[in-house]
């Protein structure tokens, strides 16, 4: 639930009794799709926001948190990444992040709305910018269907950059979804979703998603805490669920000598992330 | 700034142009004392909450985290720590934490407001049941003052657990109080400083303290990032100095065999905290 007053944008958290807030200039422009209402905002200190049903999806100040998280974890964690689909991320940023990698040789973004996507172009453009790279495939459909269609064993990489598990992102939470997605992925593929706040989700939407991921066959499971300002609390997480494959190791050399500018991510940040505290530890492991 | 509307209280982060809530069973009290405005508040999901001039100070839910990261680091830093002075730390969180460690002696925590005290006894008893241990000590005068008058060499480790910096605790964060800091510590010493938001502050607070540190004498500095959802964007620091010693290691075999539980610290986290990511890197050494 979001309001504005006295040019600030509220979201309200209401299941965990928190609320966030940006100061704005104006509202840019809004628009009501088949799917939900998307707006943008320029704020005073954050650059452009997008909201999506009154719930905040990025920002230009603080999305390089998010996206770097989403992408280069899962990437180096996997032996040799080439082929990657990313279901959601309309903002093209993990997209981007992703292709960053010479190795790929072929990334789908698949969002079911192509607004998203728009509205990114013309106010993120920096996150857009490989989107005319030949190996970026953007589509614009239903993820958990597509993923239906999907040939065995033809993915290495699967990045969930989805919504809350509430209306339509809450299929992509759920163990039928990554039953799909791991017989979808090669043999030491791995899937990375985002997987909400470690200090208000730990022992709820964390510790489900474990189970899911490992009813669904996956052998290993493994959740990394990073700092994101403008989601509830103030403190993310992404969880990577590995085929036959250790999630909790990476390529540490080839992360170090990645060859492109991050402004979060690195190896030694990665290393760190793959400690759990004792609280999330227990949560999760209950 | 801060404001309630129809059970929310908000707190106005108005140079970083953003706010943060909390969903309010009710406000419980209040009181103007000789130096500020305190009020305490029932929270719906995060239990007690503490204000001070508007300002968020602690909630029962989050509290370990800061807590823990601005004593466990420093002392596990430290040889041989002894002596401890806490400056602020009125609610007793921090005490406690320090006094888990058998090796201390004494510590003595002086805040300015003896009412921060009498409020978190009641609000918070759980942070203050070391508060009779015969190593404690609880001062209620000026910390600057303290320091002043402290004899040379007579302390290990000075934890500056202070508000913003801003009005009353400013004069915490210059040179001028770190050079009283560095001639109490005694050789290896080491002094912490709650540093705000990396995200918000790095290329001005931070970036500063570490200046003003070492013109002061420390030879060694290093900023621990950790989450801490009810400040300024969810993501805080503490920020480490060293006389003639490395704040960058740490005893890691004891810090590992601690033999007290917690909830957010471990040897392994505190190693990841070390790790800065390129930004805050970039800033702070610029």
């Amino acid at each position: 639930m979001s309001s504005t007053q006295n040019n600030w944008f509220y979201e309200h958290f209401d299941t965990a009794g928190t609320a966030f807030g940006l100061r704005l200039k104006q509202k840019l422009e809004e628009v009501q799709t088949e799917y939900q209402h998307i707006e943008m905002w320029e704020t005073d200190s954050f650059g452009y926001l997008m909201t999506i049903d009154g719930a905040t999806m990025l920002t230009t100040r603080d999305n390089f948190l998010y996206h770097e998280m989403m992408s280069h974890p899962v990437l180096f964690s996997h032996a040799n990444p080439k082929r990657v689909v990313i279901i959601g991320g309309g903002d093209c940023g993990t997209l981007r992040e992703v292709l960053r990698h010479p190795g790929v040789e072929k990334a789908t973004q698949i969002d079911i709305d192509e607004m998203v996507t728009r509205y990114s172009e013309k106010y993120f453009p920096e996150l857009c910018e490989s989107n005319d790279d030949p190996r970026a495939e953007l589509l614009f459909e239903d993820g958990v269907q597509y993923m239906r269609n999907c040939a065995d064993g033809s993915v290495d990489v699967i990045i969930v950059d989805s919504t809350d598990p509430v209306g339509p992102a809450e299929g992509l939470f759920k163990a039928d979804f990554f039953r799909d997605c791991h017989r979808v992925l090669a043999e030491g593929g791995i899937i990375v979703q985002q997987s909400e706040s470690p200090l208000l989700h730990s022992d709820t939407i964390i510790k489900d998603l474990h189970a899911n991921m490992r009813e669904a066959g996956f052998t290993s499971t493994q959740t990394l805490p990073f700092p994101q300002p403008v989601y509830p609390s103030g403190w993310w997480s992404c969880t990577m669920a590995g085929k036959n494959t250790q999630v909790g190791e990476f390529r540490e050399t080839d992360a170090s000598d990645k060859g492109f500018d991050t402004r979060y991510y690195s190896a030694a940040i990665h290393k760190g992330a793959l400690v759990l505290p004792p609280f999330m530890q227990a949560a999760i492991n209950r």
